[in-house]
């Protein structure tokens, strides 16, 4: 199979060599062309010059090309490429949320009348799989509504604003700084970014054409921190959330900063993650949580797309499962394990114990990061002794529990539980 | 194209008129024969009594059916059904996580020989769709580890456990009072379940052979109150976790009950729910959270499936898009949102400005659910008040809040919030 890229951002994945994707397809997926807008820039990944062409033409011509990724972004001239690469019998896998929202379901239809697929998992969510799911895994649900935070850039300062009770000029700077906002953040403070990835998730939930104009946008630019200290009175923290939902068929689509309860789960996703809860008619609320930008999810999202793609063309002659399992590998024991541990001892209320309990963890190279002493029962003159570990092998442990259960004064171990975090 | 299913609980969906499976496909779906245990036992869905039958032969041996539905549980004789209905040529969709784990490769090997599809969504995590989301979406990944809480019945122990300080007994006792726990709970509560289960998740996200017996178990029943106020002492939940890692190619499986820190997502999952962590090479930490069984979330992944499989076949002739979109729908205006309100006003700071705001917020409807006002600066005089409101629908409070800015003490709205519950 033959690929084409438009934009420069997923070819070094792309490039890797054995490919991830010809590997998870079981066929050779080669990338024959990356359009660009300058072939003399110099890049991060070194893509081989003759692969290099700023011809628009050279990918959407190639009769061997059989797949397109565009991952350029913004709708001129990406809309038009669709177009083309559509009509030609090209599959397409984009990142675009823009062109999605605006001509998504003209685009749909046109790859359907053209035989081929068009598929946008990374116009949403980054590494959040929202797009598939509302597709296939959650197609049996009416969707109730989707409550989201789909735009990192503004989770990112209002998270600043709320920890620090920074002004909203402060943490745009902050956001700025770290790469996270763009020079002009207008797309993203102002909601449009997120109201064009709530037009994707709604068109699909909802099976029905949505543009970015019916979606009712408020920023974030108007907060000040005395918004983000009242709210956290009042037991809620300060969210822009995407929501869209359905009420007697009629469906509401909403972007702006909201309180949420503090204990809520979407009122704990911080910093650039992304959430998106979805309530549906059987499923009930599901929520899915994870990083929303960046190039590591966006490949993620870019290349299972691919994936798929590749795997339903090579499925032409068969209908069968998803890949390859290779034999069985090695499997570690418990033994194994690296981690912290809790132990909970009962002993003999006397003098000691703890000295004797230390010499036996320490015989095995564990030592103790902290110890609660209580005592249990007064009758029965016995305490309990708890120890949390700094980490250590399992082995290693149990080894030690051996020892210190056939010390005298222990009476019963309580409990040894792994610390996971 | 023809449908055969096996156990009788998901049939009140294949039954629904119009049929939500038929609808999403775009191709008439129709239920042909139910694989009861007695025909004469009466049911909560009224099944046709033609399509019932205690013969598996009329299912499995039926040339008009396409697709079997398995949901009856257990190993035997649902894996010797599975290698009849693949053999024959038909698609499967199961729940069934036993015969996954024991035979899920050999099984979907037997589907690739004969050309057809094996899902099972339903077998791990319920409503989450996290089977298909392993398969697909996260596809391009590579998995470092899966950290999950998958099994309903010991997470509401626990959480009873948590909250309570009951002992393990009373909880399970509790639990089985409201049909969340089995008569005989030893599956659930010795972790076989959750084994199965992180097999299933293993053998995806690593495209390698295990068996639950690679699963080091450890069960909840010798957890005591004690545990879970120490846990609390040092910033920890006590979840039963079914851990998947990989290390230098060796892949350790493990279900037992583990400290994780309070403010970690997974140590905020209560009640019967479940949630599943993924860390892929590429998305990094991908949280699914959802309910993980009862009759919706099963529901909706094996009709997920159900849709996916018939959309699969339909497909032979056209590799194109998902759904049909229907024309735009009605879209209502942000002045029909109900719900509660955030206002934040800067007022002049002198006697009876509160009352006139209420009134002007009576006027149009509005009650008050609580007020906080504060001096914020002597050199202007001026105060803040925070309403926070009964929930009310927004066209009446946009036009209340026209009133409040045209009142003479009110010098400015400082800012107007959605609460989102």
């Amino acid at each position: 199979m033959g690929l084409g890229v438009v934009g420069g951002g997923v070819a070094d994945a792309l490039l890797q060599n054995p490919s991830p994707v010809s590997e998870r397809v079981g066929r050779a997926v080669n990338l024959r062309r990356v359009l660009v807008r300058d072939t003399s820039r110099s890049r991060d990944v070194e893509v081989p010059p003759g692969l290099l062409t700023t011809d628009a033409g050279e990918i959407l011509d190639d009769p061997e090309i059989d797949i397109v990724v565009e991952v350029m972004g913004g709708s001129d001239p990406a809309a038009d490429y669709f177009r083309r690469a559509l009509e030609s019998g090209k599959h397409l896998v984009t990142a675009n949320k823009e062109v999605m929202a605006k001509n998504g379901v003209d685009l749909l239809e046109l790859a359907q009348a053209n035989g081929v697929t068009l598929r946008f998992e990374a116009s949403v969510g980054g590494g959040i799989p929202i797009v598939g799911c509302l597709m296939n895994e959650l197609a049996a649900n009416d969707i109730y509504h989707i409550r989201s935070i789909i735009n990192g850039t503004t989770n990112f300062i209002l998270t600043r604003m709320a920890l620090q009770k920074a002004p909203f000029a402060e943490a745009l700077a902050e956001a700025k700084g770290l790469g996270y906002a763009e020079s002009d953040p207008t797309n993203d403070v102002e909601g449009i970014d997120a109201a064009y990835k709530l037009t994707v998730l709604a068109t699909l939930a909802y099976g029905r054409r949505f543009r970015p104009e019916h979606v009712y946008r408020q920023g974030i630019s108007a907060l000040e921190p005395q918004d983000f200290r009242y709210a956290e009175e009042f037991g809620f923290a300060i969210k822009s959330l995407a929501i869209a939902d359905i009420q007697d068929g009629e469906v509401q689509l909403r972007v702006y900063p909201a309180l949420v309860p503090a204990e809520n789960m979407l009122g704990n996703v911080n910093g650039v993650y992304n959430a998106v809860e979805v309530h549906g008619s059987l499923t009930g609320r599901v929520l899915f949580h994870g990083m929303g930008a960046g190039r590591g999810p966006t490949t993620s999202a870019v290349l299972g797309d691919l994936v798929a793609t590749a795997r339903l063309m090579s499925r032409e002659t068969s209908l069968a499962g998803p890949r390859h399992f290779k034999e069985q590998a090695a499997v570690r024991s418990i033994g194994s394990v690296f981690t912290r541990y809790y132990i909970r001892l009962i002993v003999a209320d006397q003098a000691g114990v703890l000295a004797q309990i230390a010499r036996a963890l320490g015989d095995e190279g564990i030592s103790i990061a902290s110890v609660l002493q209580k005592d249990t029962d007064l009758e029965s003159q016995s305490a309990e002794i708890v120890i949390m570990t700094h980490p250590a092998q399992e082995s290693f442990v149990q080894r030690a529990l051996l020892s210190i259960g056939n010390l005298e004064p222990v009476r019963r171990i309580g409990n040894m539980l792994r610390i996971e975090e």
